[in-house]
């Protein structure tokens, strides 16, 4: 089973990264560029656990391991 | 017009982040875990181009600026 994280900033946290990376658009021309948020993607092969298991432990994962919670969030989604 | 755009590195590129992650879930137990690949994610808001415009340009910012093509692939999804 293939799961998907993406963590991101919470909205209220500042992204200097995503910041200069809208700034780099703008300085070459992609003024219709209005905001960047950057984030972390975990892609996840999951092997000997059922889809039941797997909607339980993923949401631990991310906060435990994946994620910092107090200025992350995330989501997730099972590929395949 | 909100965009994400994912990046990984290529199947062929080691990925030592990723396998760090993996050893320390394994630490912790969650030994069903069986690879795991870190990459970025981008989210744009774009505004004044149309959803064709957005199409052409999108893969052009993600090969020009936001990932690097020798080691990185990319996929991207208009979300909104």
């Amino acid at each position: 089973m293939k799961v998907r994280v993406l963590i991101s900033f919470k909205d209220s946290v500042l992204d200097p990264q995503g910041q200069t990376v809208k700034n780099a658009l703008h300085s070459l021309g992609y003024n219709f560029v209005k905001d960047v948020r950057q984030g972390k993607v975990f892609e996840l092969e999951l092997e000997g656990i059922s889809e039941e298991e797997a909607k339980k432990i993923i949401p631990e994962i991310s906060d435990k391991v994946l994620a910092n919670p107090i200025i992350e969030k995330f989501t997730w989604e099972i590929l395949q």
